[in-house]
């Protein structure tokens, strides 16, 4: 497929308002395209077998692992016109969003879901907390943030590069897999240092005001929660995820 | 002292771009004045015995606990030109910055000190994480974000109202108090599961990408880090500090 980015030099008017769409779910769905900003972040993309379909970059130096027809080379200022960073950094790329779901999904190790984790900058945290801990797959809720959002994407630091993102109805899909144990992060539960891990689970989080909602209530097989020692309400989503990773991924 | 804000109503142009310059660091410490937003957020520091100088709310029901006169009711669109959130939450209170630093700085339990955190997330979340784990003070090196940063109050979610802050230069800091040890989270280290926790101690933080520098390492007594499992390359620094926190606060 030819390349309709880099026919224009200096960027047109066009390609800049359609990199700028790409901020705006609706149209990275359209498109099938999300982006991916600078060289550290997307040279994980690229390692990890991701197809750029291009990559806007004030310095060619900084992607040897990209085929050179692929590359646009643009000014700083036009970088700030399509970066979606305050800070732009070098560069950044187009990427395809894959079109089919993970393939197999199997329990036979731990498993991240989430339910309506709103915030794009916690849910990347939480796929990096994933990938640090060797936790392949990640199930989202509908309602929760999209992963393709540039912030999710930076906030995951590549890391989205390497973790499954599977996005479905929770309650069917407690349904469909009774195999594994579900933990439930809840403010009441037992503690998470006072439980024994399996070696395979599901570690369920709920929203970043709400909690787990009543409607997954019944699927969870053992409340835990993380002690306070202290005055604030609650824990970040992200953090509450981390924290309790750290601890299974022990056993 | 009178209240200024409340002579105007409807706001004034001079109000509005006083509350605008209080999103700069230099304009807040010019006026010892910062920004709070959100009932819950704002009820917290007034619980915490915080100074409001003003409020500006859409609906002063939400206020129970404050003085009538200070409460200036603003419309919808009004509010919107002097928050600093995407999405303004009912509230935007200004506060009172602290005159002097915390009286008694006494090493009698656990305190966190950062090196370099820049993002004012990461450190809104830490003090945040602080305040779960009932850990009272957090040191700052002059690189860090401020406190006071619209991003940094939020994402402490009222926990800014109780943990106090301490911004110092980190050598002489340690210089000065050698009786505690100093745990310094690397990637290289004692697993930070293996180590025995005391009843006080210092927890060393360092920047996002740099981690702790070289002028600091000689004060860190023991170097402990978080397992890896997976791939990512590092870990957020809240996340790390919380997962650490947690672990420490259970001996």
């Amino acid at each position: 497929m030819p390349n309709l980015y880099a026919m224009a030099q200096p960027l047109s008017k066009n390609v800049i308002r359609h990199l700028n769409s790409l901020k705006i779910k609706k149209y990275r769905y359209t498109h099938r395209e999300f982006i991916v900003e600078g060289p550290k972040v997307v040279e994980e993309f690229l390692h990890a077998g991701w197809e750029a379909i291009s990559v806007f970059t004030v310095n060619r130096d900084l992607l040897p692992l990209l085929e050179f027809e692929k590359i646009v080379l643009v000014s700083d200022g036009e970088l700030k016109k399509i970066s979606a960073l305050q800070t732009p950094n070098s560069i950044l790329a187009v990427f395809r969003m894959p079109e089919t779901l993970p393939e197999e999904v199997t329990f036979n190790q731990w498993t991240i879901a989430l339910e309506g984790i709103r915030d794009p900058g916690n849910l990347g945290t939480i796929i990096r907390v994933a990938d640090w801990f060797g936790i392949g797959l990640v199930v989202c809720s509908p309602d929760c943030a999209d992963p393709f959002n540039p912030k999710t994407v930076q906030a995951s630091m590549g890391s989205l590069a390497r973790v499954k993102l599977l996005e479905t109805d929770l309650p069917s899909f407690f349904r469909l897999q009774a195999t594994v144990p579900v933990f439930g992060a809840l403010l009441n539960g037992t503690s998470y240092k006072e439980v024994d891990y399996p070696s395979a689970g599901i570690l369920l989080i709920g929203n970043e005001s709400a909690g787990i909602s009543d409607t997954l209530l019944p699927f969870i097989t053992k409340p835990i929660t993380i002690p306070r020692y202290g005055q604030a309400e609650s824990l970040n989503a992200a953090i509450a995820t981390a924290i309790i990773c750290s601890e299974l991924s022990h056993h």
